[in-house]
């Protein structure tokens, strides 16, 4: 056929993707290749930007890659502007620049697609952990997928692989919590979900796991202050989850924006090169987290200006530059023609970049139908899978006989949380209702009880309302419902126009505390003499101790997602099993942090009882009530040594003595008795979620791989130590002997 | 002469050292040489041990070191006591093993010979911080050696190189505050204090640098817990005080009880031998802490039981196990015996420890004359001294014209540290009154003023005593005083024997606030109407908000010593004028630690409005105020430009304007703009006192030597980076270049 003869070969899907992305590489001008490199926004960033701004950097600047939707300050929040904007960009893309290169849409759909109003949000990380199943986390990472790819985009800025380290830390409520096992294996699920068989299926994105190499141990937990730490605790704490989404052939990693061993990552050859590509092997792309590049010079100040940051980042190892725009490819192409980066540099950028965009499609069909993204964005059967979650993630804290609730029971229903779609989507969500379809409590519970429903909210974040009128309301019901917590927030805690609050109220960095005005509601409700249930809708472990004393039951909701609030209702209402447990845990106070399950044993030199406990949470790591009740048979070791290659399975049998149907997650924690380092007093190795009706039995099976339990090397790989170790499940332990191949 | 004939060439002084050590080693069986490596102690640790006890141990197993006082448990703390014990236990070592060589005695006289009754106590590592006088400092270290010597021992376990950044942390008491720089000055200063010329010199003691290489930033400000911090940190927070010391020929070095990066520091030969020796050229002794050893097995489990930690700790490179006795000396043959660690090792520990022996002196004269002990310890001229340190301490955070006092005044003295001599000596000082001559700030404040003094505890630490009786007198006087604070505390924070609170009171690890006892005192006082005036005497910047809010003047007195009270008495009544600056940033709550002047800037992802400062302390670092008022006149470098091994002048024009003499501390911050690493905003390098009469001038010359503005590299070394340096005095800030030697 004549149209086939002329066309190129990249132009050709019956090329090889090497041979095409060779094909193409070798007919770019240097601009051309470096405009590859660097994205763009349209919405408000350092400046403002509409959509014929981004199509001219497109069209007069070949800018490869655009953000116009699925982040915070996004032109475009409703899915039909969204098709519109990104169909428009496409078409400008293939039709006006001199090679037809297609667009890479990225956004930050971390939580579900909850950057697009009629999307549907996930639980947020926290929540998401709270549930312990992996699958569940990888059903939903798919779900997400299906509906970004379907509104135009391909890079997903998700999982995050953070540890959490420092609740004072405004982006806790992004992390699967302070275990790295759970961490790393929910982060490994995102990224199954996320990528599918591969990016070429046409439902999967690009997963980008971040932020690389630590971000999470900020300096007094402020956003993106230097990660100080030990290369100890830098492979044993936050390479683990890296390790594991490597596994998973993860496409894009983005670094931290901090300093690590006085490196800011962006700028770091030692991370993203020698670390990343060398020790650990990743061949996808590194993106820029946004602002990444500039921050070399606009705030660490290691480089003299903008170029030279340009200069820095491509030296360490940089791929894209996400939202540095022109300006960044207009200095890289100065530095190629000086002499400073190296062309070959630029060309190894882009043949990754262009490999993608061949792998993802984009050549043969980079345009979306409306039609069906309306069908699939939102889709009822999306709603429902996030329901499921939720459900899993309900934590009951504290039950003193009060839930379930009966069925009919009159209820009041008060807090800030308790009717406030955009706080219970939590950040990483648009901050507007406007076109969501969120249930919150108050629906939830509307929904539920046959007994009737009054709803006076009593106090916003950090002021009472009308509290005497929820007093009133609660002495007439037959439980109060107070939903405390916090808002939507980013980072640490802006911008102030959306949470509502000023840099100095709640939340902020320094409390964990509930602010007065909640605790005052709270107070009152429960001066009234009826019952009082807590919600806590919040990223973080909020320091509820006079809740925990006064209240007799606390439920944990995380930020739970579109469905949220049918969630909480179920639970409280016994129509949902509570089988939540926590991911991380409540401290006592702001003076007890780090208050960590896996902290590390050490010398009392002045004698033990002058050294209170290393671990005294308010609640702990693994915690979670239920409404059913399990007790555990002997646990087992199916082989009591094991050489370091070898498995051996943790066998728990689990017997729900009581009447209802409920979940357990039974928890498998290992002491390395045999390292000649410190380890710690112990670490989650393995988990098992038991779903039993009352008076069935199970065996849980926990297989635990020797390999897993070793230390992470300067290699790179595990290490395992031979000798002792000992198994934790309960209040049980059993003996563990790992020997050396040679015995 | 036939006696000069037969003695071996090690008992002649007219030998040479390293001939006498050669003779003398090659004497030893190797029970004698190990015996060398061990010390034991008399008094309460693991086990009671009477002096009998210890002359055993000496005359049957060879054990060379010994610590019979000068530390908490020991039996004796009287001076008579002390010396009689150590010429007994000398004569014993002398006479009555085969090789006669003597013990060395070693103490904790950390603050001054604070654990002798009789001895002088000096302000504990903080108030002496607060002077900001190396001078003062040095002259102090001279004095405590006086005494350490001639009550008989030879080695002291002191300068703290540690830096204080944890106030949760009990020992920041013992540290100079939170700068690198002024921690290193004057813990090189204690050094220059303790050895003199040289430990030939019979009025000198070895200095021990502690604790090596990081001690002073555990998790969660648990002693002993890890320190997980970055290399980039290690050597630029942690390392300068011990480089600095080294520049002083430290003779002996002792190691944390944590671990660094995962290794516990008593074992660790990268540490101890690779850093240490290797790196840093150390050739003094490596001194363990006490049960530094054992700790290895019994808390970090990293060995499989004491034999395996004593050889572990061989092969890391320790020269003396502190307390580990006989046992330590037993498992050390054996190991020697089956070859597990090699002869050698021990010999070049033994050649250290007895070269040490030899230029102290101890083979000529080992015993102590107990009246030159009696005229020495404790010296009016030494208590003297102390109270020139106390006042130069004194640090007035806050003085809304109430202060000084009138001669005449009528005080009501109260508060748990007005009238209690172990609470203002605090931890590292004898646990019991008896036998000392302190001065309290009751004692003191009776003899300044001419007016009527009435004291009325009122509160102890955490309980309130006659509250009303204290507000009643204080409505009787012109000004009440309450003097409220820490206890004397160790470690963290026991033994509860001997500070009379439990783990679970204050102080503790979780609450930097005064307890409630202390701030309803407070309360009940500024409620009288009549002016109240805070003083603090503490160990640690406690958060004093109410008090800052509330009254009029705080006088931060830190632990003062002997003299402490007198010093207090005559800052209020402006017989002495306040001069010192916090060496520590008190900090707004726990939520808010790290607190530090000196942090690194970060990026602000959202935006700045939306991030609060980093450093936003309730008192700053270098605050305090003075009676005086001094002005500084525009600041100036001798040179702007320099090389990397030149030096500049700061000058700064002073005066004091007002009328009373004063005295001021220049200091001279730097900000690196040059670096291809993270710095901090702002570091400390220089400062200079000055003390100026009313209406007199004088320009403080503070000279900057450009390489010690570099980073410590890998290599141990400063590396001074060429570029862009600002310099900052009070807030005027002049510009500096650094070139390249190349320019």
């Amino acid at each position: 056929m004549q149209t086939s003869d002329t066309q190129p070969p990249y132009r050709d899907a019956a090329v090889s993707t090497p041979k095409r992305v060779a094909d193409l590489l070798d007919r770019m001008t240097l601009e051309e290749k470096v405009g590859q490199l660097v994205g763009t926004w349209a919405g408000h960033l350092d400046e403002f930007k509409d959509v014929d701004d981004v199509r001219a950097e497109v069209v007069e600047h070949n800018v490869g890659a655009v953000a116009s939707f699925g982040w915070g300050g996004a032109v475009d929040m409703r899915l039909d502007d969204i098709v519109d904007t990104v169909n428009r960009l496409q078409e400008a893309a293939l039709s006006e620049t001199r090679l037809g290169i297609p667009l890479l849409f990225n956004v930050d759909a971390v939580h579900g697609h909850a950057y697009v109003a009629e999307g549907t949000a996930f639980p947020n990380g926290l929540g998401a952990a709270a549930t312990w199943d992996a699958d569940a986390v990888e059903r939903g990472a798919s779900i997400t997928a299906t509906e970004v790819r379907h509104s135009g985009a391909h890079q997903n800025y998700s999982p995050t692989c953070d540890v959490a380290r420092d609740p004072r830390w405004g982006r806790t409520f992004e992390t699967f919590g302070e275990s790295p096992y759970l961490c790393a294996k929910l982060a490994a699920a995102k990224v199954r979900g996320y990528q599918g068989d591969g990016i070429e299926d046409p439902s999967s994105v690009i997963a980008t796991a971040k932020h690389f190499p630590a971000y999470s141990e900020p300096a007094r937990g402020e956003d993106a202050a230097p990660v100080e730490i030990s290369e100890y605790l830098l492979r044993n704490v936050f390479l683990p989850s890296f390790l594991d989404v490597l596994d998973e052939d993860v496409e894009s990693v983005m670094p931290c924006y901090n300093a690590v061993d006085g490196e800011p990552a962006h700028g770091s050859r030692r991370y993203l090169t020698d670390l990343l590509r060398g020790t650990l092997g990743f061949d996808g792309t590194v993106v820029s987290d946004w602002g990444g590049v500039k921050m070399l010079d606009a705030d660490h100040k290691i480089t003299a200006d903008h170029r030279d940051s340009v200069r820095q980042t491509r030296e360490a190892g940089l791929d894209i530059a996400s939202v540095d725009a022109v300006d960044h490819a207009d200095h890289l192409v100065s530095l190629v023609e000086r002499g400073e980066v190296a062309e070959a540099v630029v060309d190894d950028s882009v043949e990754r970049v262009l490999e993608q965009k061949f792998r993802l499609g984009l050549f043969e069909d980079a345009v979306v139908d409306p039609s069906e993204a309306r069908d699939v964005v939102g889709a009822d059967a999306h709603r429902e899978a996030s329901l499921e979650v939720a459900r899993d993630a309900m934590t009951l804290l504290k039950n003193d006989e009060l839930l379930p609730l009966d069925g009919d029971a009159d209820v009041l229903v008060a807090g800030p949380n308790a009717d406030d779609a955009v706080h219970q989507l939590g950040g990483w969500s648009v901050p507007d209702p406007e076109g969501t379809d969120v249930v919150t409590i108050r629906d939830g519970i509307e929904a539920t009880t046959s007994g009737s429903v009054v709803y006076e909210q009593g106090a916003t974040m950090n002021e009472t309302l009308d509290v005497e009128a929820a007093v009133e309301a609660a002495e007439d019901a037959d439980v109060a419902v107070v939903a405390v917590g916090e808002p939507w927030y980013l980072h640490e805690f802006g911008p102030s126009v959306d949470t509502g609050t000023e840099p100095d109220e709640f939340p902020n960095r320094h409390t964990l505390h509930l602010p007065d005005a909640q605790r005052k509601l709270a107070a009152a409700l429960e001066a009234s003499g009826t019952p009082v249930v807590g919600v806590l809708v919040t990223g973080r472990p909020l320091i509820v101790d006079w809740m925990a004393e006064h209240v007799p039951a606390i439920l944990m909701a995380y930020y739970p997602g579109t469905m949220g609030g049918q969630a909480v209702a179920e639970t409280l209402f016994g129509e949902n099993e509570p089988s939540g447990r926590l991911p991380i845990s409540i401290p006592k106070s702001e003076g007890h942090l780090s208050t960590r399950f896996n902290h590390f044993p050490h010398p009392t030199p002045i004698g033990q009882d002058e050294h209170p406990s290393s671990y005294d949470p308010l609640f702990e790591f693994g915690h979670g009530r239920s409404y059913a009740d399990f007790e555990y048979g002997d646990v087992a070791l199916t082989e009591s040594t094991v050489g370091p290659h070898d498995t051996t399975t943790v066998r728990v049998p689990v017997e729900n003595v009581g009447d209802r149907a409920g979940s357990d997650v039974v928890q498998v924690y290992v002491t390395n008795h045999a390292s000649s380092r410190i380890t710690p007093v112990r670490e989650l190795r393995g988990f098992e979620r038991v779903s039993l009706d009352g008076g069935e039995s199970a065996t849980a099976e926990v297989e635990l791989d020797a390999a897993e339990l070793g230390q992470v090397g300067e290699d790179g790989d595990r290490q395992t130590d031979a000798g002792a170790y000992s198994v934790q499940v309960g209040d049980q332990t059993v003996e563990l002997t790992v020997e050396t191949t040679y015995d």
